[in-house]
């Protein structure tokens, strides 16, 4: 296999479908990779994740770093071999979480600083160890380091966080390129910032070409905006990246959110939503998202999506899961965490079929209309 | 398949294995019973229960009768169907977690009332509700719904409970008698009682035994009055029931008790141990128990318990599922509980070949040298 090679197949439109081949494993685009905070993605085993028909699943350099250690992980054979995954990781650089689950941090150029959220222990990441980090947890596709700011923001926070973020893209980069063996075994993408501005967005997307990556991913987004405000940022971020390259669309998030931005050229995605949900009740319906906690559900004999192809569909009623749901059974976890990744999966594979028929508007149309959601 | 038929294939000394045969699925003995508490084992999905060679499970009255009722599941064409489990199903007869669980109890010649432990309303069972509930749930192995005392307690306390409990046995088993159909593709079992005492036990047995039922369980044992009382009683106990009948432990146990329990005649057990000490843990192993959280196996690449034959030490090792179970990640709870009931699956298995050959006493006494533990 190549180290990494993206083939786009078929467009439809702004959206296309392709294939990232990388030495582990093809990845079909456009691609949701379920999330593994802590070397599992949680309440699944690692061949009920593949057997859902993820390509790729996403790890966390923050919770890694911090537990059970990237140095540990180095020691145990890597990640793939510690969590008996075999296909492609996307390892984030730690930036999101440093930010978002750290306290009393410190940012500089050099790069940050935090106090450890578990117990208090205080880290140091820069561009050059985030990079580190994931050679050592073995990632296939490393993500580049970079600066996150909460929206609403004003422009001049916005714009020197992106520049930052941008020098430190050039960093990471250098840093990936000097991992030896690693690098020609792996991918490194950088990352667009900018918040919702066009023109911050362009010098962003300008300087990581100029440093040249192997795919792009577009950040800052899913951070409270609204659904319309992402779109809107991406109907003009997709034209300023490579359309050669992979556009990865970092955190989002409803299926909703996922039709509109692969409608406007989106190749990847990641969210905790659909495991997250598994572990509070909620359940992904093309009918919408339904919560098992309603009592309208203890005797319903159906399915949780009637005509979803997954496991816990065949077998389990939703009153049987109301039931787990309601006595806090760790089954309830496990099986609505399942049916919501094979959820996401199917739409993916939906949107490949219809996006190589030359059908995505269509498709995309009545998905939404029966979903609910904007688009 | 008969409505019952128990053959004993091989005898070997005292024990000795061969099969129950029921209309849902043949029942290997000695057998060890999953418990499913609340309509699942927890954190393990039926089929997986399957898997590890387990031929029936438990389930318990008094969870399912208050959440989500009896009647709730017969609506839903009975507990089978609802947990997607199509194997047989023993279900206890609420007597023993009502005393355990419940609170405000009253025991009078009629029955018992008792608040929930979960919401505090007020329920009733009788010997005749304890049967008719389990119809409900569709058991295959009812049992008979008997009063507990609690070890130690004096001898005329354990001899009028025993009797009382002998008085709703023979209520138990006209109530079985006159539950229709479901009389008919059932078997009901009495429980022994008696504490510790020969005499009583033998009583007891004898009551039991005028009234006649499919098979005898043990009851009042693994209450705290350790293994050498517990294995003690079987030394009398079992040849006071029927020889061609099966012989149920109720409640037990560690491994080394089943083994000792085994040599002295028990066809039948049920625990939570391999469950809930996978939520807790604690692996059992070859060579006894070992806690997870021990720092010694946070970078062991070896399985759980080298040359085991379950999924979880094919694929994952010490160092990983340390890793699960210091983070508190669900996987733990799952892989931790599949592995500990493969084990006491394979443990029956060995225990009945073993028998069978003939070699049951080289079998125990190797296999309690290497675990640990007086049998």
């Amino acid at each position: 296999m190549p180290r990494f090679a993206f083939t786009i197949a078929a467009t439809d439109a702004a959206a296309r479908t392709g294939a990232l081949a990388m030495r582990r494993g093809t990845i079909r685009t456009p691609a949701f990779m379920p999330v593994g905070t802590a070397a599992t993605v949680k309440a699944m085993r690692a061949r009920e994740v593949a057997a859902s028909g993820a390509d790729i699943l996403l790890g966390n350099t923050y919770h890694l770093m911090l537990r059970p250690t990237a140095e540990r992980i180095a020691r145990l054979g890597g990640l793939h071999r510690f969590m008996g995954w075999d296909r492609p990781i996307l390892t984030d650089s730690g930036g999101y979480q440093v930010m978002s689950l750290g306290s009393l941090t410190k940012v500089s150029e050099e790069g940050v600083t935090f106090a450890s959220h578990r117990d208090g222990s205080r880290h140091a990441v820069t561009p050059e160890r985030s990079i580190e980090i994931q050679r050592l947890l073995g990632s296939d596709i490393v993500m580049a380091f970079d600066e996150l700011v909460a929206l609403p923001a004003d422009r001049d926070t916005v714009a020197a966080a992106m520049r930052r973020s941008m020098r430190w893209a050039a960093r990471s980069r250098t840093a990936f390129d000097g991992g030896g063996e690693h690098a020609g075994r792996s991918a490194v993408f950088g990352i667009q910032q900018g918040g919702l501005d066009e023109a911050l967005r362009g010098e962003s997307a300008a300087a990581l070409t100029e440093v040249g990556f192997d795919g792009y991913a577009i950040g800052g987004l899913a951070v409270g905006e609204g659904q319309a405000a992402m779109l809107g940022v991406l109907d003009f971020a997709c034209d300023q990246l490579p359309a050669d390259r992979p556009r990865y669309l970092m955190g989002v998030g409803k299926p909703d959110d996922i039709v509109g931005a692969v409608l406007r050229g989106v190749d990847m995605f990641d969210c905790v939503l659909p495991t997250r949900s598994g572990r509070t009740g909620q359940a992904f319906t093309r009918d919408g998202p339904i919560n098992l906690r309603n009592a309208k559900y203890v005797e319903d004999e159906g399915p949780l999506d009637p005509g979803c192809p997954c496991p816990v569909c065949a077998t389990a009623s939703r009153a049987y899961i109301s039931h787990l749901v309601r006595s806090d059974e760790i089954l309830a976890a496990m099986l609505m965490t399942e049916h919501n990744v094979w959820f996401y999966q199917t739409l993916m594979a939906d949107l490949r079929t219809a996006i190589a028929e030359g059908q995505v508007q269509a498709f995309a149309a009545a998905f939404l209309a029966r979903y609910g959601g904007a688009g």
